[in-house]
């Protein structure tokens, strides 16, 4: 299954301004006991990882990806960060080496999008944690995204990436549903809550960090697939980009809303 | 101009289940010093004026519409409250009968939605508060709307209402604009809030009194005059609004998204 943003150092700098500027947004409610064990399944470069575990430093990690080089990458930033409570493996969510009930809590970020069967892999990682031990999830929803001004051809380029994510089997619309997935995986207490990234002129940091070098930068990385697949004109896939990077002037406004849930096993 | 939203008995029971779903969500950070004199322009049948009044009752309100009915229906709400630190009167935004610089504050909800010159409303607002004062704005932004399960019939129904708002001089998706209208009429440190409507089954409550009751409602209201206008088949409609009920149900889910903006008079 083609990874749709790709691993060249461009996608991987993308990752890093992101979690620069969601690090707080994303992670501020999550803090694990002293003492939990708890599984990171699909860490990438370990974009998450490093905040995850300074945020819970009694905790222990394991951080697994299907990918060695971005497992790899997850070490060097793990290293150099110092932090010692992260064990890093090559692992598959769907063929892991781990014992029935053998972590407190799963913590799954920006993965459920890529699969094809994300409530087969909750039931896996369900099966992992201990009765009463809890499953985070993490994802992004592309057609929450909406701006001033709008663009009918901005929108057009945003949907390359959800049709390209389609047809490597995800789904880029998938934060909207954490919801039933985590309740179609027998999950109990199910709560889940939006994480808004409202961005104006009010917030600099945000126009940088979100609006340009995190969401815009990730659609236009899709520019060649885009083409090649067919599914915009070279033109009107740049007029998208303009469009998208014009709401970060003075009087624009951009909006993208992620969603955190966590269910509990019973 | 029409009114795009209509004056039937239906429509006010709406905004009043609307009111009492949405109160805290829009108004907890609104609260005014003893002795402010606070105009709320375009005050309707009066949904917001009884919180307002009693979330600040050392200021007083005067709350003012254009429509003689919306300002009867609001007194009798007032009344009935037992509210009494609200004068309601018959007014125009655009030919207002107030001194410049006579109150303190202005609150503005559901309003510029209307209006084809929110900016030149905001305007003439902004004379009549003093140096200092402030002007809060809140509006919805139907662009913001996005459910699971996705329906494209519910998203054409959702279309009819705005472009009935459109034809009629307004803008449904103003929302994300408070940020640049608010400067624009040349307020200063103006910040802007999203107030995200989540809803799954988690949040019975809203469910009923939001989904169905506030949005479902909204736009099932529009049915007539957008088959009278061509807008959509009314196979389609109907269809359109079976998949907003569709997302109330135990797996759906619903999202809607206000817009909370205030600046101050430099």
């Amino acid at each position: 299954m083609a990874y749709v943003h790709g691993y060249d150092e461009r996608a991987n700098e993308r990752l890093d301004d992101q979690a620069r500027a969601l690090l707080d947004l994303l992670h501020a409610d999550t803090a694990y006991p002293a003492g939990s064990l708890v599984l990171e399944a699909g860490c990438g470069v370990g974009a998450q990882t490093v905040t995850l575990a300074q945020r819970s430093p009694q905790a222990r990690f394991v951080s697994i990806d299907v990918e060695p080089e971005s497992v790899a990458a997850a070490a060097r930033r793990v290293q150099a960060a110092g932090v010692s409570n992260v064990e890093l493996r090559r692992a598959d969510i769907f063929d892991l080496p781990f014992e029935a009930a053998s972590f407190d809590h799963v913590f799954v970020c920006f993965v459920l999008e890529h699969l094809a069967q994300p409530v087969a892999a909750l039931e896996i990682l369900r099966e992992l944690v201990r009765p009463g031990g809890t499953i985070t999830v993490i994802e992004g929803d592309h057609g929450s995204t909406y701006f001033h001004p709008d663009s009918a051809a901005a929108h057009e380029a945003i949907q390359c990436q959800v049709e390209l994510q389609r047809a490597a089997g995800g789904d880029s619309n998938i934060g909207r549903q954490v919801y039933p997935l985590l309740v179609a995986a027998g999950l109990d207490a199910v709560r889940v809550r939006p994480l808004v990234v409202y961005v104006d002129a009010s917030r600099p940091e945000l126009v940088d960090a979100f609006t340009r070098k995190t969401f815009t930068a990730m659609i236009e990385g899709v520019r060649d697939d885009a083409i090649v697949a067919g599914l915009i004109a070279p033109e009107r896939f740049d007029e998208g980009i303009r469009d998208l990077y014009r709401t970060a002037e003075a009087d624009g406004v951009f909006s993208y809303t992620f969603f955190k849930g966590v269910g509990r096993r019973a």
